[in-house]
């Protein structure tokens, strides 16, 4: 493990007691043992040294200590973590390709992962949003101790596609946005290439990507006269899974580059 | 389906037969019926119209004519498929994650998956090379008609990590070649950024990434000795079935980009 993700209910206490779920998975799958210093992240994102202090039957106490930067630490946190935001807009995709998903843009270090309703969507949370999400909370949490991502990443939705808000070009806090739509169709003028839309560009990037049968062009050309770039990849077609990680991976990589 | 890939057999003729799990395929699951026409590939690349003559309780007749140019058809191959080469040297990963890379990168169109054993694999394929082997290359047939590629995927290896190919400077043909491989260790002066090795580069790329423990340093040494960058993706601490999609989404993208 690399990072530890505090429970919601950590406000910077001393100590704190762990049960549970938590509890076994430090003490059984990590196999910490008393004394043993482990880093654990609150939920706005601070580290902290946490040492084990006790192991009983069925829980453990950690104390709590306002850990160093991440650069003067011993533990591996990595170095070259993403600093820029990206946004997943994801119209919901079957149900294990929608933990792939999910997985993958958290490791990445997406920050927000929005669930969409498109036309084409063949999946529905209808009824079952709430459990859905929850579950989803919990592979984010896994999949954010695994990376050791820095990146309070979190799963929303589920929004109607024309909900996806369009201001990526007027807010005022210096962060410039961009809003990319992935889409397969020819819409005149809008082939965009995702390499030219972003090399020289500095900022926060919305990315939108299709369910299973894709986008419709109708959906596609709403976006666009919402400011979108629609952007076709040079590449086959993709799955909607491969799409999502695939075109997260060329964002991240041109984006954070240190070229600029 | 947008394709369908032609089994090894055919050579050309006029006429074919198709029993077993393809003619399970046309008929079942494309729900093809007589005289409609699909689109095939054969193993050296070339299109056909396949025309079902003839469906009997369990085998089907089609007639082949050599198809016109894609851009001609009516049929939607996609006109955006990737043109530079990429070659994936993957570690060997666990059962069910090298299923999940092999798909998302023969989709994506790498041309050659080469297994390769390093000193952290714990998978193995030993005594059983073959039958997985053929495994795979079904997998490869179903994600090429998937995703309409026109790039002949293979899948081969195990070989070792020393038996890398170091030639990709050497080669003669007029296609530059660089050698790519990924890690998290602090190597020093070879922490080299993928947008600025790939941004200027036109050519192939052979790609190497690591297994579930990563790559050790004296194994990426070598193969900088031979001649490859060392990459750190500016990104979080990535499982190996993630970092594999993610780069080649990085690569492909700055690769084919239209921009020179």
């Amino acid at each position: 493990m690399r990072l530890y993700l505090l429970p919601k209910t950590f406000k910077g206490q001393a100590s704190l007691e762990i049960k549970g779920k938590d509890f076994v998975y430090l003490t059984r799958s990590l196999r910490l043992k008393e004394s043993q210093v482990i880093t654990g992240r609150d939920r706005e994102g601070r580290l902290w040294d946490l040492c084990i202090e006790k192991i009983t039957k069925d829980s453990c106490t950690l104390s709590a200590k306002k850990a160093e930067t991440a650069q003067e630490r011993t533990d591996a946190l990595p170095q070259t973590g993403p600093k820029k935001t990206i946004i997943l807009y994801q119209c919901l995709p079957k149900g294990r390709k929608a933990d792939d998903i999910i997985k993958k843009a958290t490791e990445a270090g997406v920050r927000d992962i929005v669930l969409v309703k498109s036309r084409n969507c063949v999946a529905s949370l209808e009824g079952k949003e709430m459990t859905r999400l929850e579950r989803y909370d919990a592979m984010v949490t896994e999949a954010i101790q695994q990376s050791g991502s820095m990146v309070p990443t979190t799963v929303s939705g589920v929004i109607d596609i024309s909900e996806i808000p369009d201001d990526f070009e007027k807010r005022t806090d210096g962060v410039a946005r961009m809003g990319i739509v992935l889409h397969q169709s020819k819409i005149e003028n809008q082939n965009n290439d995702l390499f030219n839309c972003l090399k020289d560009f500095d900022g926060a990037v919305a990315l939108v990507v299709g369910p299973e049968g894709g986008l419709e062009e109708s959906e596609c050309q709403a976006l666009i006269d919402r400011s979108f770039k629609a952007v076709v990849l040079k590449t086959n077609i993709l799955r909607c899974e491969t799409a999502s990680i695939y075109a997260i991976g060329a964002v991240q990589t041109i984006i954070e580059s240190s070229c600029r």
